[in-house]
């Protein structure tokens, strides 16, 4: 640093305004890791998005969402396709997480600000049934092992991607 | 999608070749939390970053890092302080990922390829002396409850704002 004095560790931050509420959800399918949604919740927490999507029944662990849960609406599901299909009538692109064979890089993607962002399974990605539902379909480039992000690491790239494009809403 | 297909789901696509190798090293302070290093070992085995520098003696969790482990040059260290003297005199750019009092936007910084990324600690943040050897810091801003992003969020954000910047190393 030029100046003098090293910067100083800053606890306790106030939290940056958004100029209007995010439209952002995220879908997340019944992930096989049980901390994989409570991780997700307290990214969506500090990203303030919309909502998230969760189908399945894993419990959000209070000790890694932290204040997320209580402020995140989190809605419940068995299968995303119908929500997907409402959420496509109310306007919100969709836009799926996934290695596909006509995937767009996500370093050049320009999201819509009304976005359901659909995350893929770890083990079995998106559903044929939630492809065929995508308007859009994005992929994180992997340079070396183990080949694939874990799906949180994935989520959080390309919620941060959506935040650099949206910084204030 | 316009097409008539739904897109498919690709397994196994091959990894993004890179045209030189990276020149990022992530340092890692002793975590609390015992599965962050081994979160940010699979980030950083995708990502084909350089190296990891980590103090403590947390073990690598092959079941979080996977292949990770074998692919990423981890460095251990009893403090960073020695070791960012060293690769500041290697030509990398200290920079600190932390909430300061001067730190710089992530979405406007410009990174330097050959870049040295400090993490902070989960609780205590980068000490007075890393913050002392840092050229930059870059924070993220934080627009909800729970006030943070976890510590390997964080990183990710980082090394996803690097990668957007250096796609091909």
């Amino acid at each position: 640093m030029t100046e003098e004095q090293p910067p100083e560790h800053l606890r306790h931050k106030p939290l940056t305004d958004l100029t209007r509420p995010r439209e952002l959800v995220l879908a997340c399918p019944s992930f096989k890791s049980k901390v994989n949604l409570s991780r997700i919740v307290r990214l969506a927490g500090c990203a303030a998005a919309e909502k998230i999507i969760a189908c399945g029944t894993a419990k959000i662990d209070p000790t890694i969402a932290r204040d997320g849960i209580g402020h995140v609406v989190i809605e419940r599901r068995r299968t995303l396709v119908p929500v997907l299909k409402t959420l496509k009538k109310e306007g919100y692109r969709i836009v799926g997480l996934e290695q596909t064979d006509r995937s767009q890089l996500i370093y050049e993607y320009v999201y819509r600000r009304r976005t359901a962002l659909i995350i893929g399974h770890e083990r079995d990605g998106m559903t044929a049934d939630e492809l065929a539902l995508v308007d859009d379909v994005i992929e994180i480039p992997v340079y070396g092992m183990p080949y694939s992000y874990n799906v949180v690491t994935a989520t959080t790239m390309a919620v941060y991607e959506y935040l650099r494009q949206f910084p204030d809403g």
